[in-house]
């Protein structure tokens, strides 16, 4: 078993679990800091370690784009090309192929495109979506499936989600007939915003047996409720023994509000791409440093923060290097915002093992309000 | 004394020798980092420190502007605002006044013009320029002075260095005047690229009796001769316990030649420009790692670099950061440049110390030939 169940939370689907890959533990709830290009933008590997990132993501059309899978293969795969030893979960390419890529055509084989980088066509299959992560040396390698936009009418999202099962049995199949260790498979949840769309999608997969779930098709626009919607009607269908993972969510609130729905796994851009907007997380919400009010501030970003950006520097001083358009700024953001999701993360997982999600979940949520931040959404290119 | 002279070499000018500052010891011959806007672009103090950067440099005009003197004394001074604890030369802030805001007038009082960031009305007098490096806390300052551009003919540069010797005897008076202690004041050797010019400067400068001097209105277009040239013509006549300093110099044999000339103090933008360009510098000449053969390539940027880039990672990688545009990519050369620049004047130190400087001088300079870099030329934006 891949997966130990460690603690459940009495008042809510919380869990407290270990996901177990070739490159190292996981320690669940877990929030996955984006590498798209084969790099967490900005941040370079030891501080990753600093920050105690547990695993990181890749981005499998990015990187199938460039550099390619001839130089990934030569340097040893993609732990070894980017001097990463912790896990790495790939994603299909599927999302980017339907939000970044120019679509030609979707058929019962796969998809055909013309990539964003020259326009070249391009095809993914199934098959071919899991050989790449496998040939990248992924250890938790997503299925093909296709994303449906939204909104997304009822008939277009069903029979988009009938191809998109018809895929995940493909990739299951490709896995059982592996002679060499495959990564760890991952059904995606899709459905839309259609409640019995997602129960069925949730069912089927979990009778295909794969090693995780995920919940795709979210953080696509949608509003929050339907976000949550989308979490709450696909979760009952999942074996409590398996590990859960909300694709490309959230917000801080968001996200203690999914690990109360049952969730176990997140990525999201948020805390990388608002830093290069000069945006900071905070326990309160967000702060824009830009801010005229910082100009003088001596304070660090957060009081009491532990990370090093806030040992060492001032408000003031971080606003300076974002109006200057100083790259140090967006890094030193960087820094401090991925210490504050994966010490969120670290907060979350101390609760559920003292039974006291319940109080933190309430607090936390209640204590987030204020917004000097940018719009979020996710647009699949990794920024 | 704030200089001391420990050794010099038998076979050329070259120098080894000691600058005592507030914020400790300089060993010289030494590379100052260029640190515009209050950060050496793209790098964390602390690995300033790790690269063992012993001095860095701030430019009085962009700091001055943005963040500006009240937020700057607001936290104590420049070292305080940036993180940096040791010492810090500052330029006048003339050389970017004429090279980046709109001039409108040269006054024997001083210079007005239209700064280059919202275009509004600036003045910058001798006194003024001593006082706002005093009030940035630098260790070294310097006078104001007009940079004249190249070419230039023989009566403009004549009458420009009149004024410019004469903003020199009030920037001189100004730290007399002083009660708390000054910043160590640097004259600079104008006269273009006449040495009956440069001569008049020199002995005029040194009978002002600063605390070192700086050649300056180098680096500005000219060809490599012509640089050469005002060095010479300037370092006769300058006084051997005192430092002198190249403005805005160098590649690296250029450098090691204008060590061999006398120099003991430089800045230059190259090893961090380039580094953005995707231009590295190794032994035998620049390398751009955009370049399709090191695609595969699993070597470090240089075999036997001591530097943290290339303990760690290979070019294959750093190109795919390059042509990805990810900022890790420059920000790992920019690591590996200083480096060069560093360690390069360390090797110079010891060659002077050990009395093998002329061969080390030799080797180096016949052994940099490679040139894949872009053309190198100051423009006073510190990029």
């Amino acid at each position: 078993m891949s997966f130990q169940l460690i603690h459940t939370d009495p008042d809510s689907n919380a869990r407290r679990g270990r996901l177990t890959t070739r490159h190292g533990n996981i320690e669940t709830p877990v929030f996955m800091p984006v590498g798209t290009q084969g790099t967490v933008k900005g941040v370079h590997p030891d501080e990753l370690r600093t920050l105690r990132a547990q695993i990181i993501l890749g981005n499998t059309y990015h990187l199938f784009l460039r550099p390619g899978l001839d130089v990934i293969g030569h340097f040893g795969g993609l732990h070894s090309f980017m001097k990463w030893d912790g896990p790495i979960l790939t994603d299909s390419g599927g999302f980017q192929v339907f939000s970044l890529a120019k679509l030609r055509k979707i058929t019962e084989e796969g998809v055909w495109f013309n990539n964003h980088i020259d326009g070249s066509p391009c095809f993914l299959s199934p098959e071919s979506a899991m050989q790449i992560q496998a040939d990248f040396g992924s250890d938790i390698a997503m299925v093909l499936d296709e994303c449906p936009p939204y909104p997304c009418d009822l008939e277009y999202a069903s029979s988009s989600l009938d191809r998109t099962l018809r895929w995940a049995d493909r990739c299951r199949t490709w896995v059982a007939k592996q002679s060499r260790q495959p990564p760890l498979a991952f059904g995606i949840v899709q459905g839309a915003t259609y409640p019995e769309l997602r129960e069925t999608s949730a069912r089927e997969l979990v009778r295909m047996d794969f090693d995780g779930y995920a919940i795709g098709g979210v953080s696509v626009g949608e509003p929050e409720t339907e976000m949550m919607q989308a979490i709450e009607s696909s979760e009952p269908f999942l074996p409590a023994e398996k590990p859960r993972y909300a694709m490309g969510l959230g917000t801080p609130p968001q996200i203690v509000e999914m690990v109360a729905r049952g969730i176990d796994m997140f990525d999201c851009v948020l805390p990388t791409r608002l830093a290069r907007n000069g945006t900071a997380f905070t326990e309160t919400g967000t702060m824009n440093l830009k801010n005229n009010p910082y100009r003088l501030d001596p304070r660090p970003i957060e009081e009491g923060c532990a990370c090093d950006t806030c040992q060492t520097f001032t408000r003031g001083y971080i606003r300076h290097l974002i109006k200057a358009e100083e790259i140090l700024g967006l890094r030193l953001i960087t820094i401090h915002n991925l210490h504050f999701y994966l010490n969120l993360m670290q907060r979350i997982r101390d609760a559920i093992a003292a039974g006291t999600f319940g109080q933190f979940r309430e607090k936390f949520v209640a204590g987030y309000v204020k917004y000097e931040g940018d719009r979020i959404q996710e647009t699949g290119d990794g920024r």
